[in-house]
């Protein structure tokens, strides 16, 4: 009997996550297993058994009556989450060391470039001024992660070693070396209190939607070096109140934002955040994964799973991560 | 019988190193010992015992005859071995955990910069053009430090957490965890031959002068996914041939550049490193120095000397550091 059959439901990404690169790889990973196309896919769809997905059209999942598990391609399940129509079958995340290491590299630099004046001192090149502006050390900073998973734990241990304060908040208690956890709603005013650099790396569910307010901007510690707290958001778009987080740019309740993440991607035209003084604006690239670790890692599941063994990061529906 | 004085020869610096800061801070660390700003000192020279210097006049020194030791308030002291008519007493160089923690900010920071194409990224905000490119990890780029004392084995430390590849080279074997070390002339092709990113944080002596010329920028790494190498100089302008600099930045010999020294400073409106597109441009700020630690550090050897201890952190006037 042949093995049940792989389907790539792939819309979107860069060259590197072509649907045909896509098709290379999990051929190269998957011996003795079809890989299918969706066109194929669809064409054979009683034979699938498995889905690797990146941003799949609501109700596509639907049509394969023989699924046993979704393997998602990125870390946020939040737009798989929000189709009503999704098999009730395992849905699996990724988590790789690469994909942690990348998130950390994003956070450590914009983190890095406010702490140090970066938007001043592109600013004076650009003038060509040579005027140093005192500069305070990392330990006059408190760095607070919003969200300690594997990616917030691991860029809190970076931020901490280069000499930060380090807080983080999350929803269940947790124990970092080095990093003040807060947890819980109980946590979570006394978390904002001390932070002066806020890191959001929350997953997106009816719980976290638009927690990123004016209520929480006005909360942040005003006392830094930098004058005013600053947001670092690589989570997700929807976390963020984008008219809150306009006007609090504007009115000084923010110094600024390096935003990776909108509600609408790629970020319209018209929008005001492209051009903002304050802002430093990245197309939703913090975390890349790499489509040949993933690969691996959707293959070595499949394996576990068809040798009985269970699968491993499982999204908690009910959670919604 | 009263202590020897201590005399304050600080010329420049940003309002925080004014030398009536100065003054007010080492009054209050060096309990019992007058402190004489410039003038004063002058005209006490025969009773000035220590003096700390901040880029003093070539010459300034000579007049205080009973000197018994000078602290330079910064870590590269070339300026003042090239005054010829420096008194023979021990010069003290800062060391201290706060710069060398400030210098690894810079280092981070700039590394994470040009790996995560940010030249590209700013540019594309400014264009509005939402247009992610395809981007590598960390562990796919080899930074290369040259200079292994504090500054750069802490700085090589914190690379490699980040999951860079990271070599060392210095003048002398070391041998740093994490770190693959290469030391002498021996060792230098081969350091540059698997160095995509080259950090200089060397000191300038008559032996470093110009190292960073177009024979060794042709010798780094080429194939790595920047495209073409990167140079980060953080240490003194005259390590860099300028010249060089330029026309291999404009041939591709190398990539893009993050300067934080100049030959001149404050660089002249007139340099094309201002508006070079390739060049981001710091103004001599990678790793200034607290003068709250400073001032304690100074206050703490005159101590130590006086109850016959060593000195600590003297320069080997032969060696140039």
């Amino acid at each position: 009997m042949s093995k049940g059959a792989l389907a790539l439901l792939i819309h979107g990404g860069t060259d590197n996550w072509s649907p045909e690169r896509w098709k290379a790889r999990f051929d190269e990973v998957c011996r003795e297993r079809r890989v299918l196309p969706l066109a194929e896919a669809k064409r054979a769809a009683g034979e699938v058994h498995y889905a690797a997905v990146w941003k799949p059209a609501p109700g596509e999942l639907a049509g394969f009556a023989n699924l046993k598990a979704i393997f998602n391609l990125g870390a946020g399940v939040d737009a798989l989450m929000a189709d009503k129509t999704l098999p009730d079958v395992p849905l699996v995340r990724v988590a790789v060391d690469d994909l942690t290491g990348r998130m950390a590299e994003y956070v450590v630099l914009h983190v890095l470039m406010h702490h140090r004046q970066e938007l001043y001192l592109r600013e004076s090149q650009r003038e060509k001024r040579w005027a140093p502006k005192s500069q305070w050390p990392a330990g006059a900073i408190s760095v607070g992660i919003m969200g300690l998973g594997v990616l917030g734990a691991n860029a809190a241990e970076v931020l901490a070693r280069i000499g930060f304060g380090v807080a983080g908040w999350s929803r269940s208690a947790r124990t970092i070396q080095g990093v003040e956890c807060f947890h819980g709603e109980a946590g979570f005013e006394a978390f904002l209190r001390r932070t002066d650099i806020l890191v959001c790396l929350l997953p997106l569910t009816p719980g976290t939607r638009h927690v990123l307010n004016r209520q929480v901007f006005s909360k942040l510690h005003r006392d830094s070096p930098m004058g005013a707290p600053v947001l670092i958001n690589a989570g997700r778009g929807g976390l963020q109140n984008e008219a809150d987080l306009l006007s609090c740019l504007d009115d000084g309740t923010l110094g600024a934002a390096s935003l990776d993440v909108f509600a609408e991607e790629p970020l319209p035209k018209e929008s005001p955040f492209w051009t903002h003084p304050k802002v430093v604006l990245t197309p939703h690239n913090a975390a890349d994964t790499d489509p040949d670790e993933i690969s691996n890692y959707v293959a070595r599941q499949i394996e576990r799973f068809e040798a009985g063994d269970p699968l491993e990061n499982v999204v908690d529906r009910g959670r919604g991560y």
